[in-house]
């Protein structure tokens, strides 16, 4: 993992947000390398589910009406439980404070809460097993710890609910009536839009509203590189169906959400299904199921999957007083419509495709010997660099040949010319940023007017006639 | 402009952001029409800077760290003074409440003001003239009118800055060392990361970095729908140039600018150039030039070239303590680049596009006479639907062919395929959304496997054969 983020900032994928002022937590930036990738996964999510006949696109604002939020039940269930110290006035999330107390003081705590049962010599496991169970009930253990800020016990306030929305205020009064919150998830500009895009669109049920864009969230804790930040990117779409016809459509989703990564190049053993289990379903939610990978850190969600029933529509007619129903021609009846959710993290699903791109390989270098190279191996449609042009030499018209490839693919794809330093060296500079195809200007050329392109992952190359480069890339991207 | 407004949330261009709540003022939404069209009008500007190998791209997070804004200046100076009524609480901004007093007002202020002088019927436009000219020091004027919301005279405070940047709060503590805001433009993003892209892209001065995004003005008068918004998007770019050769570069980005604006069919005549005078210029610009559109409402910018010198990069050196100066290869010194700045507005231009193609023309009906039709004479390139698939009529197999002729160019451009209705109908909704071609199947089709195609703008039609259809609209759009 900290070779793909020192990778990723040395060759300009990722740099930390407001690097030169320390850094924002929780905020990314895509560098050059970054944001043409992202693009690209963007692009090809838009195309595979705005091209079909039945999904619609749309871009809702961030900002959103302080009633959307209430309705949505982010302003009551969005939450943490916070605590203050009295004493120094520090502030914590309640979880976060348990699970960073060191062993000793977790035993500590059995102790002192339940006297007598945890003497003697306890094993590291059964102390952290015993105070699992006991933190189903926070308050006694925050009675009895001392704050980490200025070591005092007993100071904790009662647990109150921190709300993870990032709030602001709209107009020059900052009251309530001016707060307005920055959107934790696109879903709710889809929901809040169906009656517009239902009839702007003339599209039937069943169909589908798509829409890529920035959500925000107050995370206390980020972690993870661009796992858990605080500002991210979501590639959602909401599927409107019959109630009765929702199963079928969840099962068709699931195939199709998986296959689409799969059809990526992402690596089948990396990738899993998670069942929500019954119990710890989303208030809102029939059915989830998460699309997950395995990063170096473990298993973490790139998609989630849920069957968000007529729960959303009918809350924003309840609150709105709008109708959300649907006429149903054929069947001459009137209801809300159920709601299959494919909500993609764009920002999560880029580093899951980073992730599994990257390789060390062992590679012949010119001299006979051996070297490792370090290859992102990218999905052509992914890669942000799709051609390098090299001449061989920089002399004997190589170099002027060279760049009158590079002039003539620029208008099609993203191509990069190099001319500096050996031609090993150059093939791993394009490895390093995942570059499909090198083209190669040597002295044959000047004979035959063809070039060797060389592939890759593979490292063949072949011979294509200059002439016919750009149709061949052509097959070869589209 | 009605006419336009309303066609756009009809067609599902454009709709109000929370409709259903009443609104958000100074939001909107793109429909699934406007999505397109906004996605096609970035691609292209992103495929004219950032395919140059002299520009690249960034993707900097909305929220940044707070010193980027004291750095940039917009902490002090992004204000507009604003006024509180002492009885009521009402806060009021000082140009607005000054503007909206009536006629009759402005006449009683001058005369309270300026004893002697404004007696008897002075004409309207002189009491206007003499009372902007007392607006220079609007302390007096404020003494002497009433609140608009309590109506008392003599109670408004001192006039005190106000901050145009939305804020929030990172974390959980809502104090000043949280506090962080809502870029108020993209430029900055691009200033803090100069020297990772310089490093990791190997780019020499002179080059550029592109971004677009969107940024966040709090707006106390938001209008002229999409032209001032408290969320838009901009598309920037700033290019970093040796001192001494930045009038140079200023003017061929000018050129650049304007030429593309053109290239994308916008009538000449409704595009002009305003330059900033000396005494109005930014704090940080030598020389400002926009590009203004007239729209309905009068002529508006809708893209800015600027001359930032090397405020900015000046600035975030001073305040972040990291070096921003390059080492010129060439003439062997450092310097802190100049740059040249081209700021165009992705919302504004979107509107500006809009507007352009708009027309009204009598055209005519089938049966012989003549009607008016509405049409959008969008550039192919960014009309969002490229082509719609009409079967003649609902039999002889002319859906199923047509449907096959829809799936085949499905792939490749956004395709509608639409048999409801008269022939003319469908076309008259095509126009509306300015979908450059429409194919029609006829029973011609069905014996020689050739089609009409129907150009938007001259009507003309011509047949073409089915297997010719792809390359045919292909060569057209790409």
């Amino acid at each position: 993992m900290d070779k793909l983020v020192s990778l990723a900032k040395r060759r300009g994928f990722i740099f930390q947000s407001s690097e030169i002022y320390g850094g924002l937590n929780g905020c990314w930036d895509y560098g050059p390398m970054g944001v043409e990738m992202l693009n690209n996964l963007k692009h090809h999510w838009w195309r595979s589910m705005t091209y079909r006949p039945d999904v619609e696109g749309i871009d809702a604002s961030i900002l959103m009406h302080a009633r959307v939020w209430e309705a949505s039940g982010h302003v009551e269930n969005f939450t943490d439980p916070m605590v203050d110290c009295r004493q120094c006035k520090s502030r914590f999330r309640v979880d976060t404070l348990l699970d960073e107390l060191s062993v000793k003081k977790k035993k500590e705590v059995l102790r002192a809460l339940v006297p007598g049962e945890y003497e003697g010599q306890l094993k590291d496991e059964a102390v952290l097993e015993a105070f699992e169970h006991l933190a189903g009930d926070p308050a006694k253990i925050l009675a009895v710890i001392a704050c980490p800020t200025c070591g005092n016990k007993g100071t904790f306030t009662e647990a109150r609910k921190f709300n993870l929305m990032f709030k602001t205020f709209v107009g020059s009064v900052e009251d309530s009536s001016a707060t307005v919150f920055l959107r934790p998830e696109t879903a709710q500009g889809i929901f809040v839009n169906f009656q517009n895009v239902l009839v702007s669109s003339r599209q039937k049920i069943p169909f589908g509203i798509a829409q890529i864009g920035k959500a925000f969230r107050n995370e206390i804790n980020t972690k993870n590189f661009l796992f858990r930040t605080r500002e991210f990117e979501q590639m959602e779409m909401q599927f409107f169906v019959k109630p009765g016809t929702d199963d079928e459509w969840f099962a068709y989703w699931k195939e199709e959400r998986m296959k689409w990564f799969r059809d990526l190049g992402m690596t089948e053993a990396r990738l899993r299904w998670h069942r929500h289990p019954q119990e710890k379903l989303a208030h809102y939610a029939k059915g989830a199921f998460d699309i997950e990978y395995e990063f170096p850190f473990g298993w973490g969600e790139i998609e989630g999957i849920h069957n968000r029933t007529d729960y959303d529509l009918s809350r924003h007619q309840e609150f709105s007083k709008k109708s959300m129903e649907y006429y149903d021609e054929e069947s001459k009846s009137r209801y809300v419509p159920y709601v299959i959710e494919t909500s993609a993290g764009a920002s999560r699903s880029f580093m899951a495709f980073l992730v599994d791109a990257y390789a060390e390989e062992e590679a012949p270098t010119g001299e006979g010997g051996t070297e490792t190279r370090v290859v992102l191996k990218l999905h052509p449609r992914l890669a942000p660099m799709k051609v390098a042009v090299f001449p061989l030499v920089n002399r004997d018209g190589m170099p002027e040949t060279a760049k009158k490839i590079e002039a003539d693919l620029r208008p099609w794809f993203r191509v990069f010319y190099d001319e500096s330093g050996a031609i090993g060296r150059r093939y791993r500079r394009q490895d390093e940023i995942g570059t499909p195809y090198c083209v190669t200007v040597d002295s044959q050329t000047l004979q035959d007017q063809t070039v060797t392109v060389r592939e890759r992952d593979s490292m063949r190359q072949e011979r294509v006639a200059v002439d016919r480069l750009k149709e061949y890339f052509t097959q070869l991207f589209l």
